[in-house]
C-alpha cells in the first residue's frame, strides 16, 4: 500500500522508503529532501487506481472527494484535468505537468504542394440566379473545358454523362469573375455584375461567406481543387493539383476535406469533434482553416501536461519517460465547453515552439476520454492557418 | 422533339399534338382547352433533358437562361426549386406543385413506449465540482445500484470493471437533486446546493442548458436511459426503458441518438444535415427534440412540392401517379441556407395534417441532392415535440 500525507501548509508528498520507491519507479511527483511531493491529479489517481492512502495532519483518512475539495479552490477545472491526467497514466503512460519539463527544438511544418493556375480572358456569359446563388453558363464548349481542367462547377447531372449546362455556386461564381474575366449577368434585371457585388450579396445572406471564399480562393489559386464538403460533414473537400473529375473514365476520390474555423468564432467541442467525426468515418483527413493572428491577438489559454508514448526498443515497444523527448501538449477540455479559433491557434503556436504535438483530451459526460492530434501545415505563401486534425489512440 | 411556347400573358404551353401526348402520360403540367400548361420548372427540365425547345412570340428559341430571367423575379428560389424538381423527375418519380393535389387523411403517428419511475429518497452525498460541471459520489454499494438500475452516471472506468467512484454529470447530477433526493454538496465552499441553484450555474456557463435539460427529464421520467452522444455527434444517446450497462457481462448498443434543438436556434442546414449523417454512419436513429409551439408561433414556410415514388403491382415495381395518393410534401432547401426549430415544425404539422410524410431535398453546391424523412413520434405525456430523421434514396 503506497502511504501519503496531506498539510494545508506543505501539500502532498510521501516519505515512506517502499512508498518512494513505486513513485520514482514511475514518474510520480518531484524529489526534494528526501520526500516526493505530489501534485493534486497524481495524488488522486493513486488513491483511486493505486490503493493509495492518504493521511491529515490529524491522522484522519482522506477520501478522493475530501482530498480534492481541498484544491478545487486554486484548480477550477479540477475535475477535468484529473479525469485527462487518469485516462493517460491509466494506459500504463507517462503524463507530467507543463512547468516540469524544458523546451525543445522546434520541429519543420508539414508542406503542401502548389501550382500556379493561369487563369484565362473568357469570352461568355453566366446567368446569376440571385435568391438561389447560383449561375448557370450556357456555352456547352465552354463550360465542358472549365468543368475538365479545373473542375469548376457542375456540367451537366453530378456522375452522370447527361445535360449541358454548367451550374456554378457563389464561390465559383465569384472566383471565374475575380480571375478568370467572366462576365455575370444578373437573371432578374439583365444588369452585369462585378465579383466584388456578387460577393457583398453573398456576405449579406450567408454567415461566414466572406471568411469561406477567402479560404476558398486560397486554395484555388494555388491550383487545389475545391468542391463542397456537405457529403463529408464539412465546408469544402479539397484535391491536390492536377486532379480532373473523369480521368479515364475513373471518378476520382478526394482524401481531404476542409473546414473553415473563423478566428472570431467560438466552438462548442462537440459540434468541432463532430465535424472532425464525420472525415474520419469517411477515412479522409480533416484541415482546419483559421484567419493568421497578429500577434496581439494570441492568448494564453491554460496548459496543464506534457505526455510521453511509447518508443521501440531491442526489446519491444516500451513507455517513453520524462529522461526522453516528451511527444504531446496534453491539453484537458470537456464535451460541453467552447474554444475559439483564437485559442486553437494559440495553443498551436505554444506547442510548436516547445517542438510537441498538440493533444486535445476531450472528456465526455461519461468521462470517456477522445483523443485529437493537430498538426499545423503550410500551403505556400497563404496568409492563412491550416492544421490538419487527427482521431487517435495512444 | 416536344414543341413549347412562352408568352409573357399567357405563360408557358404545348398545343402540337405529338408534344400534348407525351406530356400527359408522364403527368406534366396542366390541361386547359386542349392545351397543356407547364410550371416553370417543368419547362426548365423539358429544355434540359427531355430535348424540348421553346419559342418566344417572335419565334425565338428559348435557351435555359432566356426562359428562367422571366421567371426569377416571381419565383426567388427558382433555381433551388428547379435542382429538387429535377432530381425527383431524374429518377423516373412524379412530382406535382402542391396546389394540384387534395388534402388527405391524416396518418398515426408512431408511439414510442414509456414507463415510470420510482425514485427512492438517497441517504448520501456527493461533491459537486463547479468549474468542472462534475459531482462525485464516493458510497461505493450506493454507487453501483445508481449505475445498474438506472445506469446513472459512471461508476469506475468506462466500460471496465476498475474504480468505486460514481462520477454524475451536470444533467445526473441535477436530476438525482430533483427526483431523487440526492445531497449536493458543493467542493468550493462545503455547503449544500439545491438542484435549481445547479441547474442555473450550468445554464450561466453552457449554450442552451436548460432546453438539453428539460429533454434529458422528459425522457429519464419516462424510464429510458439517457447518456452522452458524444461519440456519436449528438446530444444524448437513448436506451428503451428497462436497459442496463452490463446485462449478463454484454454492453448493450443504444440505437437512437437524440439531438435538441431548441425552437429559438437557427441551424444551418449543412450543421443540421451533419448530426444525422454521424448517427446514419453509425446505424442508429437520429431522433431531434424541439419545444412545442404555441398555436401562434407556427408559420407558413414554403412549399412547393408532392412528391410520388413507386409501388408494387403485378407487373412489378412501377411508379406512382397523381392518381395514388401522393407520398411527401418535398420542401427544396440549399446546404448553405439555415432553418430554425420552428420552421421544421411548421412543416412537419403542415405534412401531418395533410397525411403526408416530410422531405427535405437538399440541393448542394454541386448540386447534387440528399434527401431526408421526417417523421413525428409521440413520448407519451411528453409537451415536448420529436421525430426521427432518416436519410432517404428513391
Amino acid at each position: 500500500m503506497l502511504e501519503l500525507k496531506f498539510d494545508p501548509k506543505k501539500g502532498i508528498w510521501a516519505e515512506e522508503p517502499d512508498t518512494l520507491e513505486k513513485l520514482r519507479k514511475n514518474y510520480f511527483g518531484t524529489e526534494k529532501n528526501g520526500k516526493i511531493y505530489l501534485d493534486i491529479e497524481e495524488a488522486l489517481f493513486l488513491i483511486n487506481f493505486q490503493n493509495a492512502r492518504c493521511k491529515s495532519p490529524d491522522g484522519k483518512d482522506l477520501g478522493f472527494n475530501q482530498l480534492a475539495s481541498r484544491f478545487v479552490g486554486k484548480e477550477p477545472r479540477l475535475f477535468i484535468k484529473y479525469n485527462a491526467y487518469r485516462d493517460w497514466r491509466d494506459r500504463g503512460l507517462v503524463v507530467r505537468r507543463l512547468e516540469k519539463i524544458k523546451a525543445r527544438k522546434t520541429k519543420a511544418l508539414k508542406r503542401y504542394p502548389m501550382r500556379v493556375i493561369r487563369p484565362e480572358g473568357l469570352e461568355a456569359d453566366a446567368v446569376w440566379y440571385p435568391k438561389s446563388l447560383f449561375s448557370v453558363l450556357q456555352s456547352k464548349t465552354l463550360g465542358k473545358q472549365l468543368f475538365e481542367e479545373y473542375w469548376i462547377g457542375q456540367f451537366g447531372i453530378y456522375k452522370q454523362d447527361r445535360g449541358s449546362l454548367l451550374k456554378l455556386d457563389f464561390f465559383e461564381t465569384v472566383f471565374l469573375a475575380e480571375h478568370f474575366g467572366l462576365k455575370i449577368i444578373n437573371g432578374e434585371t439583365g444588369e452585369e455584375l462585378k465579383a466584388k457585388n456578387i460577393l457583398s450579396q453573398v456576405i449579406r445572406e450567408r454567415e461566414y461567406a466572406r471568411q469561406l471564399y477567402d479560404i476558398y480562393e486560397d486554395w484555388r489559386l494555388r491550383g487545389y481543387v475545391v468542391k463542397t464538403g456537405f457529403k463529408f460533414g464539412s465546408h469544402f473537400r479539397i484535391y491536390f493539383p492536377g486532379a480532373s473529375p473523369a480521368k479515364e473514365g475513373k471518378y476520382v476520390h478526394s482524401k481531404h476535406v476542409l473546414h473553415v474555423f473563423p478566428k472570431e468564432q467560438k466552438l462548442l467541442i462537440s459540434e468541432w469533434a463532430r465535424a472532425v467525426r464525420v472525415a474520419h468515418g469517411v477515412k479522409k483527413t480533416f484541415i482546419l482553416g483559421t484567419g493568421k493572428l497578429k500577434k496581439k491577438e494570441y492568448v494564453d489559454y491554460p496548459t496543464d501536461f506534457v505526455a510521453y508514448r511509447r518508443k521501440k526498443t531491442k526489446q519491444g515497444w516500451v513507455r517513453e519517460t520524462p529522461e526522453d523527448k516528451p511527444r504531446y501538449l496534453l491539453v484537458p477540455i470537456a464535451e460541453d465547453e467552447h474554444i475559439g479559433g483564437v485559442e486553437l491557434a494559440s495553443l498551436l503556436k505554444k506547442a510548436h515552439e516547445m517542438g510537441l504535438e498538440l493533444l486535445l483530451s476531450i472528456t465526455d459526460r461519461e468521462t470517456a476520454i477522445t483523443y485529437y492530434v493537430l498538426k499545423q501545415i503550410v500551403l505556400p505563401g497563404s496568409k492563412y492557418e491550416y492544421y490538419e486534425i487527427e482521431w487517435m489512440k495512444p
